[in-house]
């Protein structure tokens, strides 16, 4: 730390993202909720096109064209619509500017929810969930705050009901209502059509997950027309050119093939449930998933001793030392292959154990 | 603005880049300060190779690739460089993180030093350069704040020496001084050598100019290890994934060609000579830069109106309505060629009025 650093930065805590290590090929990497698959085609058609050459001129900051597909894409205006680098970007921005009663979210979720209301000095009271980790909307209902859920939730994989959104939209019609839906497009309900109805509602997605394009950083957010307003504002106060060129060349392509990523996500979906079935057989105890990753516990072996000895055998999940969930393991769901290798390095684990 | 609003974002005023019309191509650009050469055969094929199919996973947070080929180029250690997306980005932190005694910078420079100012709620001195546009150190020497000096200046491209730089520097011993650096390759003394010598320095610059790649968006910022951590952290804090994997594929492209860039802005730098003395030619008053851009002006002709006639004839330079440099007009040097084009239409105008 640097003696020039403002006074209220000096004790927080930044996030830390999940590992990656040097030799990452060697692994198989079902640690960070990626996709198994390639972006498609024309994603790649896209960036191995002639948009290098460009790379010498500004990319376009109100993203207009991709902003246009999106609108026609999710059936909403392109006022409607903001566009960032990733979706932490937003949710950061959203700690930052629209916070100033407080923030409620559930005590376990995204674990960078903590950061950013630490970062912007923002009141947060974190919500404990359920024992069986699912969410009671009721204690975010009139809550006078702002209201930020994961749905589905990170990371347990739970999702509720568009019915339970609208219940704590209803009750807190002073205060935003922020749907964090990273994970939606593997079997929840997205609030995007809600988003018409309550202009309280702010959704926020990314195309790092089911599109296939997490090193490429895009996120966006679906809401009223004034909301959206504020984000755009403070993007050309901090940092207007932050969608680059490739990016919105490569998300535009992404859009004309929504179909390939819809079959990816179903392929997850299939995944899920084997993996989930299989592991269930092991003994585990799977919380139920509407995610592209399952939250799962062995009486039979400690969280962190699965992961250390899946490590070992050179593959990566992701452990959490959080005491509440640390008996706990979130698995990415990747292709059939990966979660055979998987289950079949988890059997031989716990078979050396009896 | 929507009623969620935080109070203190309500008054902000926004950037406002230069314009970027929809039917661009049709244009001789010279309003961004982007480069006119493409990046090198290097970046391009980086681009155009196989990292597109990769995108699916995220990006190196770290940089690690990237940051030590820098560090070498630089002559630093991997732990004095700090990478983020473009160096807006990294001025948007700079104002966040290291500003508790306030901020000084030039009242005539770069547009977006005000914003972050407002934005961050931290209050700003203004110092006015001197008539020719020229800056006397002794106004930043015992600030007591941080310092912010664009070297060279923009938007009238005049440069200070080192010495110069030095003399702030000691006499801001308990002060950040930070250098924006974002055209020192057009025959600017960069001060990233002084930064192993002063603690309380931070150089601040881009990829976006000399390096042909504003469409990718890189910046970085070199100083003493103590402040790059603080920024890293802020990073971390914020959007840890914030430089996509295409950029720093072609970022690491750049650095491996070093040449081909220098030699570019060489050109640029004969163009800028060429463009200026035809200028004064024509009886315009053209500020002595070190920039990639020319800051002139003529008796002949109102500085919009030349704009706006300009436009007409489809080239763009960049305008300024601030009344202490609303007669000058900010022309970015592209190539001989453009050059010539935007010297012949100035005449044809300037004749029109006899």
């Amino acid at each position: 730390m640097s003696r020039f650093l403002n006074e209220r930065f000096r004790t927080i805590e930044e996030y830390t993202p999940g590992e990656q290590p040097q030799n990452m090929h060697e692994f198989v990497k079902l640690n960070t909720n990626e996709s198994p698959f390639p972006p498609s085609p024309g994603v790649i058609a896209a960036v191995n096109g002639a948009e290098a050459e460009k790379l010498r001129l500004y990319c376009d900051p109100d993203c207009k064209v991709l902003i246009s597909k999106m609108a026609k894409l999710y059936g909403v205006g392109q006022e409607n619509i903001f566009l960032s680098n990733g979706s932490d970007d937003i949710l950061n921005f959203i700690f930052m500017i629209f916070c100033d009663d407080g923030v409620v979210y559930p005590e376990i979720s995204y674990g960078f929810y903590k950061v950013y209301a630490e970062l912007h000095g923002v009141k947060d009271i974190k919500v404990p969930l359920k024992k069986d980790f699912s969410l009671d909307p009721a204690d975010y209902c009139g809550a006078g705050k702002t209201v930020v859920i994961a749905n589905p939730n990170a990371p347990t994989g739970r999702a509720i009901g568009l019915d339970e959104i609208e219940k704590i939209l209803k009750s807190n019609p002073d205060n935003l209502v922020v749907i964090d839906e990273a994970y939606v497009d593997f079997g929840g309900e997205s609030a995007v059509k809600l988003t018409k109805k309550y202009e309280n509602l702010l959704v926020v997605q990314t195309f790092s997950k089911s599109r296939s394009m997490a090193g490429a950083r895009l996120g966006f957010a679906v809401g009223a027309a004034p909301i959206i307003a504020d984000l755009t504002k403070i993007k050309y106060s901090t940092n207007p050119y932050n969608i680059n060129r490739l990016t919105q060349a490569a998300a535009c392509a992404a859009i004309d093939e929504d179909e390939y990523y819809r079959a990816n996500a179903k392929l997850i979906m299939e995944n899920r449930e084997y993996t989930s079935t299989e592991l269930q057989k092991l003994g585990f105890e799977v919380i139920p998933s509407k995610a592209n990753f399952i939250f799962a516990k062995s009486d039979k072996i400690d969280g962190e001793e699965l992961y250390q000895l899946l490590k070992e055998k050179k593959i990566l999940i992701r452990h959490f030392t959080i005491p509440a969930i640390s008996q706990y393991n979130r698995i990415t769901i990747g292709t059939r292959d990966q979660m055979d290798i998987f289950l079949e390095a988890v059997k031989e684990i716990l078979k050396r154990r009896i």
